[in-house]
This record gives structure tokens, C-alpha cells and sequence, in this order.
């Protein structure tokens, strides 16, 4: 069976993501805070700050919290942004749309980039506004860069737990280093039953086989046997053969070339 | 046959996204199809299909949607999976864990890639289960890539709008951040002509004739044909056909039921 070295993560998320807080300032709708929890914990994170929630905590929360109850119980909550920021090296607002061009604008992936880099040594957090207008002035004073989610012009109203899903998602792919645990971009996983693939023989044989049954059936002229054939040779190479498949295939040949009076069924 | 054309199509996320279906398959609470309906405005997407929703059209979807409300006025609603990716050259199922080997596994970003590369010429769609239990397997049936969102091992649970928001997003920032327009599209070999992909009714119209062949020539025993015949389907899935592609296997497949006396060659 052929193997894979496994790619190690240049860092790990759940040592990362210590470092990381969500802030949401002055949430209006409690069920959008446990959504949003709920949101952070599906991509491993665990950090969360309220700043002046309008209602929490709240039954609404915690039904859409689901099973980030746990994130819930232990939120830090606040009175100002400032408090929510102690010891964090860095802070960065979250807008729908290009705004403040005091701050340096940059999208949700390279903050995420730029975040994990320093979450590696230091505390920092994402700031998000409330559900209507987003970040105050004085709140986007708090952040030193501010991260725009590229959202449609004409409609760029995200939900915010949405938009904390995708900072959540972002801050996940690039602390994994685009490796998947488990998977690559390549087919198949590299763990446990990956299935075993045809070698380069089994494959020579199979085309054999297949070029010699495609004669026997008349499909394949004799004297120009060449282009058809390699488009669907092209086609099963394509596929990556496992070597179950080319057992499979290869019991559909010889039935196809046994006479039809002799068949099993 | 859609041509490309030699120099390189300018595509906007726009253009590209009326070939982007997002379709729902059998979806329990009706505020997840307003919130999915949300999610994909936010990102430009707009062709939404629901494949037996289990309360359909309803004020709490409609609620949910916001603005995006004529999304749900122009949804399409089948009652079967088939039925909704009717035209579309590939489809991409979502999983928030690795599970069919018979699959190729991609994270969400390759599959976006992946995507908006062949929808700049034909429909394609991400295909996402119910909030319980994800796709069936019959449903994966009609997918030829399995895409994931790299979640938490330890709570991998996703609601359904976050999950269409991440990957209407990851659509977004592909179609949007120059991906399309660098010379890397080996994996389909668009540089000139991209081949033209089977639709899904090629493709199901070539599995029966195939069926159909298998079962002629003995191959598949009547009584029990499942098991071995959707190995072979999924490997033809794995492969992406191209419609000139089908039409060589069923030549293929009209030859091998021809009695041997009246053979061409």
C-alpha cells in the first residue's frame, strides 16, 4: 500500500487559539451570541468577550449555543472595549465595507495571517460591532488594523455570527497551513484506509486487456487502433485506479468476450 | 458547446455565479433555508434550490432571509436531488469530516477553486445534507468531489446557513482575488478549449445504459446488482466525464450487446 508522509501544521491551533478572543460590543440579539459561540467552537476557538451585551445571559443564547455551551458559561463580560482588550498586543475591527482610512484595510484572510503570526506569542482579538452599524469611532480606536469580509456591494449585510464564522474559519485554514488533519489536496487521506491504488503494471495490463476486448468487439479498428484508444486510456487514467476497480473492470472484459449462450445468468 | 475563447475570459464574480447553484437536500427548519438564502446574497450568489425542504415556502425562512427575500422567490424546489442539478456538469458535496474513500476529499477552498474554474463555462453545484445527518449516500452518488470544512474534531457541528456562508465565501474570494486569471488551470487543461463536461443527465443516462450492458452480458447478477455497480459508478464519477467521453463508452456499450456474427471489423 502506498504511504504518505504525514505534513505537520507549522502550528498548532488549539496552542493558537489560546491567544485569541472574539469581541462582540453591545450585541443586540442574545441568540446571535450563542450562535456566534457556536461558530467559534466549531472552528476551535474559545474566547469569548461581551462588551455590554443588551441581554445576558439569555435562554435565546444558550438554544443556539447548541453544544458551545461551555464557551457561554465561561464569556468574559465587560463594560468597555478597553477592558475587553487587556494584555492583547493587537486588535482588529471587523467591517463589511471599506471605511476609516486612518487604519490600515486589509481582508478577513490576511488578518487571520497576520493575527495567528502574533496569537503565536501574545494575546490579540477580533472586535465586532453591533447587528445595525457595526463599530463605533471609538471602538475602531481600540483596533490597530481593520479586516473587511469582501461581501456582494449591493447587499453586504452579513449576519454576525456569519461574519464571525468566517474570521473563525480563516484563523482555522491558516493555523493548519492549508494541510486538512487527515487530508491533502491530493485524493484520498493519508491516514488509516486509504485504498490501495494500481501500480503502474496492474494499469499497463488492464489497458492490454481493454484495447484487446475493444478489437474483439469490433469497436476498435485494427488499422487505426490509436486515437479512440488513448482518449479513454486518458479517461481512466484520470481517475486514479484503485486496484479493486481494476479487478472489476477487468472481470467486465473477460465477460464481454465470453460468448452470450455461455453467460451466468 | 460553450467555447473559450484564446484570450482569458475576464470573469466577475457576477458572470460566474449564475452557473453556481447552492442546493439544500431535505432541510428541517425552514429559518436555516432564510439564513443559507442570507449567506449566499451576502457573497453574490443567488440560484438556490431546495430538494424536498420539509416546510417550504415559511415566514420564519422568509424572516431570516432579510434581504435577501427574493432569493426565496425564485428558489426551485424538486423532489429529488437529480432534478435539481439537471444541466450541471459537476457537483460538490459538503462534509464537515472525511468520510467516503470512494470519494476524492478536498477542503472547501480547493473546492472553490475547483468550482468557479468550471463554472465559468457551465452550471455546477454544492450540495449540502440535512442539519442532522448530512448527505446520504445515495445523494453522494450524485457528487463527483467531496468537499470540507476543516472543523474542530471535538465539535464539528456547523449550522447549515454557516456552513453555505463559508463556502459562498471561499467562492467569493476566489472569483475576486486574481486565482481565475494565472496560468494554472493544468488540472483541466483550460489553457485553450476546455473539453465540455458530461451534465448530470449524460452522466445518469450513460449509468443505465451501463447498468443495463452489465446486467446483458452477466456481469451483474439481477437479483443483488447494488454493490458492485456503484463501485463502478463512482469511479466514473471520480473521473469528470466529458461529453464526448460518454459518447465513446456508450459506443462502447451499444457494440458490446451487439451479437458477435454482426461485428464490424
Amino acid at each position: 500500500m502506498p504511504t504518505f508522509p504525514k505534513q505537520k501544521p507549522k502550528l498548532n491551533p488549539t496552542d493558537i487559539f489560546k491567544n485569541v478572543r472574539i469581541v462582540l460590543c453591545q450585541t443586540s440579539h442574545p441568540g446571535n451570541i450563542g450562535s456566534a459561540a457556536r461558530a467559534m467552537k466549531t472552528m476551535g476557538l474559545n474566547q469569548l468577550y461581551l462588551v455590554q451585551p443588551q441581554k445576558f445571559p439569555d435562554a435565546q443564547a444558550t438554544a443556539l449555543a447548541t453544544g458551545a455551551a461551555d464557551l457561554l458559561e465561561n464569556v468574559i463580560v465587560t463594560e468597555t472595549l478597553s477592558e475587553a482588550l487587556t494584555g492583547c498586543a493587537f486588535a482588529i475591527g471587523l467591517s463589511a465595507r471599506r471605511r476609516y482610512l486612518s487604519h490600515e484595510n486589509v481582508n478577513v484572510r490576511e488578518a487571520a495571517l497576520q493575527a495567528n503570526r502574533i496569537a503565536a506569542a501574545q494575546p490579540i482579538a477580533f472586535v465586532f460591532g453591533t447587528e445595525m452599524s457595526g463599530l463605533t469611532n471609538a471602538e475602531l480606536d481600540c483596533c490597530q488594523l481593520l479586516a473587511m469580509i469582501p461581501a456582494n456591494p449591493e447587499y453586504s449585510s452579513l449576519n454576525l455570527a456569519a461574519a464571525v464564522q468566517i474570521v473563525c474559519y480563516e484563523l482555522r485554514m491558516q493555523a493548519l497551513g492549508g494541510v486538512l488533519e487527515g487530508n491533502s489536496n491530493k485524493a484520498y487521506g493519508l491516514d488509516d484506509a486509504a485504498p490501495e491504488l494500481a501500480t503502474n503494471e496492474d494499469c499497463e495490463r488492464f489497458y492490454a486487456h481493454l484495447e484487446e476486448t475493444l478489437l474483439h468487439i469490433g469497436y476498435l479498428n485494427p488499422n487505426a487502433p490509436k486515437k479512440l484508444f488513448e482518449r479513454l486510456r486518458r479517461l481512466y487514467s484520470r481517475a486514479r485506479l484503485e486496484k479493486e476497480e481494476i479487478n472489476l473492470l477487468r472481470g467486465v472484459l473477460t465477460l464481454t468476450q465470453v460468448p452470450r449462450k455461455h453467460k451466468k445468468y
